[in-house]
């Protein structure tokens, strides 16, 4: 495959959003075509997966049944959307990906590396990201820069002992595949941030 | 765990709901406490899947998206019903679990054996069926006296082909846990079929 899949991963309020919007602008004014998805979703079918899962109502999902539910969003996508695109020599970028079924349901819910390992696998059917960018802050500090949480996102309710094992667990994949994952300090302003992102990418050949 | 679980499978038409019917009756009559559920769904989060699933509308969903979307139904039925059941001692009947995983997605739709043992395996959460009753008929026949699929549920809209490897899925599971699976042959009339099934209970102990 000719192009490459760049995921973007943190916590809540870390500034993937804001991030995300900068590096639109950014590859638009280089004329560099790009696809920007978001997980769960990015097609029809994932996105009505998405309200499954985030649904305010089904807060006694079990987390193996969340991360299998992330899962199949992530394999409809994968099939139906990055695989074509990277085909095509696109740069795909992805608003969270596999990093975050890691952080959230394998360390937070406590379903254990290699289940979600397993998972991530049969998902991602073959691919894998070139380049994670980990927006890294610190679970306080996110959610004092976002004013709090979504009262609409079943996970953004989760409380403040949730948030710091999600944050555990992020370091621990980053630590894990040291290559592939790059910590970003993001305690910064969000025009310093994207400045260290665009000189990331320039340094891997993507941009 | 004290309670029994029995399983029922077979393709579309082979007689699943009717002798689900009957065998409900008899341990009714036999003041034997059962829960009888169906897959995918049997609680709320898991019957909001099945929708997804079974919408006509998402046909274009891969193999693999819809193999995980059935295990997120089961790990969630497993959790919250099947083993408090099973751990108040009661015996609980399922229409369809992992073997249908193994016919429908693994065989028919070619996700691969060794994948969806693996998704079952994370699903199922250490429990496995004590016994599985597979409805043994050929898919003509059981289409025939059904009289045509549901228009509403997008795996029986599926054409005769995939209903055939569906059936040799089932052949193979068979052959592979030869203790677990036993097959009932459904050629013949309901009560008659009903009278083997409560035959193959009562050898294995449990009515």
């Amino acid at each position: 495959m000719e192009g490459k899949l760049i995921t973007f991963e943190g916590g809540e309020g870390v500034g993937k959003t804001t991030q995300l919007r900068l590096l639109r602008e950014f590859l638009k004014e280089k004329d560099i075509d790009a696809v920007f998805l978001r997980e769960p979703g990015g097609n029809a079918i994932s996105e009505k997966i998405r309200k499954v899962i985030l649904d305010v109502d089904n807060y006694d999902m079990t987390g193996m049944c969340e991360a299998m539910l992330y899962s199949a969003a992530r394999a409809q996508l994968v099939e139906k959307v990055i695989k074509p695109a990277l085909q095509d020599g696109k740069l795909v970028v992805c608003d969270r990906f596999i990093d975050s079924t890691y952080a959230y349901q394998g360390v937070a819910r406590g379903i254990g590396a290699d289940n979600i390992d397993a998972l991530n696998k049969l998902a991602c059917g073959g691919i894998a990201p070139d380049l994670t960018v980990f927006l890294d802050l610190d679970p306080q500090s996110a959610f004092k820069r976002k004013g709090g949480a979504d009262k609409d996102d079943r996970l953004e309710q989760e409380g403040e002992n949730f948030h710091k094992k999600v944050y555990l667990g992020y370091l621990q994949a980053a630590e894990k595949y040291p290559n592939r994952i790059v910590k970003i300090d993001s305690s910064g302003n969000a025009q310093e941030i994207h400045g260290k992102i665009i000189d990331l990418l320039k340094s891997r050949g993507i941009v």
